[in-house]
């Protein structure tokens, strides 16, 4: 086993997405949809997370699926809502990119880049991040290595992009009772041997709605930054990943445990920006 | 991928240990060495834990290792001197059996028969703890999927015996910078499809001392029962696992922001009972 | 990633189970039904698997299972008729104990006595067998590491008992479509930094009767010292592990190819010793 | 676990590459370094490969490393003294291509199209190649399911391009001992469950240049369609992997064997075609 090199004190490189400061003193809220299924959708999931607490809109206009039939997310025909919704909530939007090709297409409505975990190695990809000025998301690969993990962000800040955020979203293990086994053993070991934010996706890792807001708080007592969670208002019809969607009930219960657990060990949640209009 | 059946509300079996009740509104601390290694090690360790709020003691008498040339525990050297150190400070002792014939020898010493994580498929020796009246700490096997734990646990139940504490204490992965990658998701999992305690071993789940803390907090913070962790006054003497061992130092740092987070959740630490002297 | 030691020219213990040496020049193939279910059953897997060439039969008197509620072997209702159906075939048996106290109740009728998967851990047990006079047939621990398995050996050849066999039978992975996955390379591994025989079990292996034969001829030719093979007369009414059964047509089959690929590689099957009468 | 749905006679997909059909009744062998590091090298090692029976070329033009610092393979500078190698041996290439911007680039000189472990989930690229008329050398992903891995090969196959090869590369498991854990059963799963070819690639898979002949051995034996294998003329000057790779005469004697196996199971390998001057 290799022995890690403790970093005492953490010089954390602090990620601004919006006004918000990640890796700071802060915790950091990314909410919405997994996929974006439409303007009413949308809108309907931005304003009540936001209302609930949420700093940060996630939404994906493109879905990476396993099989070629499945529903590949909206497009292009999504861009001039989103920009609406966006607009009239001031919340500025997380969403995954999975060609190099796509970063233009969305530059003007995608304030941060997400790479996802079956993308974490596609280095041509992360090169091409390297090479934008805004910030990035990089979940770690559901098979990655944490060492693998931190020197795949470093494709990324060679190039010249020093904002990368680290994300944990669940390993693959042999367990099949959850969608992944969360790894926060990553989250506190990562946040000692790297000076990159990392914050925890509890709704890919465990995959089960009842279970995502435990999973949420236990990332909050590790020391992650933040946590970027799934909503829809109704999980039942949503085109992808259902099951591990919260409601907007949901969402709003666990906010306020959150910010109990948060304000207790003084790393309060951010306090939320107001509405655009 | 198996849909789990979620029940509202878990009855909780409550297992008592030494006046302490495991699994209802309190959060329980089990703390002490790996190995008891000598009188002085064990006392000191076990006044020093009391001292910043331990509950329960742990350490073990004869111990599991890969090698058989490696250190295996006092034995039986050490039954007089256990006994005096649990009298001294009032204290229970949980502590591993790895064989059936075993259980008699220290059925005087023990109060709680630790089965190890090795061992939760030796399904002989849990039949034999299913016809006990002392308690079990069912650790999950290190691949064991979460419903077969579950189902191990029924050995000993329905031979008798309903006082079971399972405890997650990190599965083996890829992963190889931590000792083992701790799943929370069980820890979830567990309490809301099994109706027993569910507890978590910080400290062989991660395997680095520096991090031993954060994922104590992360465990109160899912939902646990309580933990069971690793102590020595010396560390860098220990006989075994010295490399994730807390010092009494580390623990009584811990304790105190566990408590805030307990107490944020309305789930505080339970009183310590007074020494017996 | 710990280099090897590479022993150019392994010094293999040889084992001799009923007059078959394994681990030399000869491939040896053990051959039976999971559980004994009746003496019908077990004499005419037992005269089948022989007419086709296998050397040694196989057969679960007490079977480990992970629910407490499922069939859990015949025990000593079978004693009588194992030792019929062995003395009429002129067979021997190697068959799992899976609690010290076991390995005197049936001394007389196992010649081999196997350590199962589940208690590769288990060193109360292999310390027992490490004082007896029989052979050991050690199966790798589902989730353990090929060192881990090596050293697990020396539990009992230090004790006394140079006779173990190493069996690889399939480690738990994140795979779902087969039961295990079969590690050849821990079989070539094993028979470069170990001294012992090492032979595969396919059956458990891949858990899909039509893939067993194909994993067999893999086991051959990387250079295992043989196979051992679950064979049922009517796989579907057997009271464990059905799916994975060949049936005896399967069984000859498989023996007929095997032949042909060993006799290639210059590792001929042992010649088959005649019935008792 | 899921049950797989067995058809009896499997309609393999026939692919040529240079003359030699893949997934028939012969088997091939596709031999060379991992980086093409310089014509010197690349032309040794190639007339060494040919002469000892292998069909095909392989080797490294852009490498994928986990760190952005190491050598990433020698690109476009190689591109002429790659034609002049092909052409003098009469060889084609197989070699992998990172991004779908190359597949232009290089689409003079490569055959046949590789997609590395960590890109088998870039469905971006996949749907590029879809789009060609050259073969696809698919290798599963070091945690993708069976599934997931004969998925991917539909995102080429449903563009148009029907000529895709699987290859078996090993799993990312919790063994450290070797490199990987080649997964066979695996290649006899999809053989089975699959219409394409399934080909193995045992370098990658052990990672240990001694144990590499006996993983080529048991491929060919479990049914596998071809090998694809990692040489270099001098391992320990190798610019990557040379500790996977086999010397030139490693290759000779593994062909040796390899041959008699094949033969044995009438699988013979495919007649070399001669040089072309």
């Amino acid at each position: 086993m290799e022995m890690p090199t403790m970093q005492t004190t953490p010089s954390t490189q602090i990620v601004n997405i919006g006004g918000y400061d990640i890796g700071g003193s802060n915790f950091t809220v990314m909410a919405g949809p997994c996929s974006i299924e439409s303007y009413e959708q949308f809108m309907e999931t931005a304003k009540g997370v936001k209302a609930s607490g949420a700093h940060i809109l996630r939404g994906g206009i493109w879905k990476m699926r396993t099989s070629s039939k499945d529903f590949q997310g909206l497009g292009k025909n999504s861009f001039d809502f989103i920009k609406a919704v966006c607009k009239e909530t001031n919340m500025k939007l997380v969403s995954e990119v999975t060609d190099a090709r796509q970063i233009e297409e969305v530059y003007d409505i995608v304030e941060c880049f997400q790479v996802g975990s079956r993308n974490m190695h596609n280095y041509a990809l992360l090169k091409e991040l390297g090479m934008q000025r805004k910030p990035v998301l990089l979940k770690r690969g559901f098979a990655a290595l944490i060492t693998e993990w931190i020197k795949a962000a470093e494709y990324v800040t060679v190039g010249g992009n020093p904002n990368v955020i680290l994300c944990e979203r669940g390993i693959r293990t042999f367990e099949t009772s959850t969608r992944n086994t969360l790894d926060l053993n990553a989250v506190a070991f990562a946040k000692k041997n790297s000076h990159l934010p990392v914050i925890v996706d509890p709704s890919h890792a465990v995959g089960i709605r009842a279970l995502v807001p435990d999973l949420a708080y236990a990332a909050a007592a590790v020391g992650a930054d933040g946590i970027i969670v799934e909503v829809h208002p109704r999980p039942a019809e949503a085109l992808s990943d259902g099951m591990q969607a919260l409601t907007l009930d949901d969402f709003k219960n666990m906010m306020m445990k959150l910010d109990k657990i948060l304000t207790a060990i003084d790393r309060p949640l951010h306090k939320v920006a107001p509405h655009a209009n």
